[in-house]
């Protein structure tokens, strides 16, 4: 069975976004499909007792430098918002219900998403920033106001949370080529070399 | 004035072991002093609020799976001592005092304690294992073990530990060069890049 690429991030996590603008220059020349999940890296903070990273003595102030240096080097855009870290629910729900509904648009969609947020700094912490945004991703943006309200939009959400973390994803992005992990955006090279190695995705 | 390329790191880190390894043959060239200095990577936890990396759930396990798998990649051996991780007092220690009493065989001392650690998978836990492996590398064994157990030794680490932190140095492997901080063993080849694009080591 072929396998697939699991691209498992928080839509509030810079080098998700980092990540997310390499992933398919880096990647899709191996052939294989790459699913985009989001999930909640908060709660699997509570599995692992770590901590958000700017939240983090020492590694927060790392980590803006850090990211700050990353846009530089790779000459993509970056401005981080004022409100960051946010909470990305409505914005990881938005992105499922879109999946469900329109699949071709939800990638694009959370594309859009990254760089609304972290390519020109603008909020998407409330619920109506997220549907002004993906009204341009679907016609239908009143039936997933109604929607994301609801405990069908909490419940998916969740249950892709413990998907995550049942995988062993524990951190944004996290990557699973078949079964095999990757964290981290600075991992991606070491993906290639392993999909080289492992043009069929097994291990052993 | 010419930088200095500092290399942080506990004795007891896998990926500061395979960082050693690198750190030569990927930086030599641009002709920098490489400083190797050890330090207590638990002190500095206790300023983060992070956790070892074996003690933490998901992550530590993912963390061994990435060690053999980073040693198989790059062909270097491994082979985790059963008592990791370990106190690394007074190696460090001992590195110190090679450091001033015999300073070209500080760095080659480092070097044989991570593969006895790492690459043969033996012990460095007792003060009488350090001071075996250190016997190969100073003809005043007597002297150093003596001086192990006084406050000199005991301070002389504790100021190393104080100056990481100072410098914002909070992981294992962690690289200063010039003022530019790089966390992790995976960060070595964006280094190169960096000292590449600023070979004055000035990032302004």
């Amino acid at each position: 069975m072929p396998i697939t690429i699991e691209f498992w991030f928080d839509f509030s996590s810079p080098y998700a976004y980092f990540a997310s603008l390499e992933i398919e220059q880096r990647l899709a020349r191996f052939g294989k499909v790459i699913l985009w999940r989001p999930y909640l890296l908060g709660v699997a903070y509570q599995t692992t007792g770590m901590q958000p990273l700017s939240l983090t003595p020492m590694r927060g102030a790392y980590a803006r430098h850090d990211w700050q240096r990353i846009a530089e080097s790779t000459g993509v855009p970056f401005r981080l918002c004022d409100d960051h870290p946010f909470p990305s629910q409505s914005l990881a729900r938005a992105y499922y219900w879109l999946a469900e509904q329109d699949a071709d648009h939800a990638v694009p969609f959370a594309k859009a998403a990254f760089h609304h947020y972290f390519g020109e700094g603008c909020s998407l912490r409330s619920t109506e920033a997220v549907l002004a945004l993906a009204a341009g991703y679907t016609d239908r943006a009143d039936s997933l106001r109604r929607w994301l309200d609801t405990d069908e939009a909490r419940q998916v959400l969740r249950e892709r949370t413990a998907e995550a973390l049942d995988k062993g994803v524990f951190g944004s992005p996290f990557f699973l080529v078949g079964r095999e992990p990757f964290w981290g955006w600075d991992r991606l090279p070491m993906i290639e070399v392993w999909l080289e190695r492992h043009p069929d995705g097994c291990n052993s």
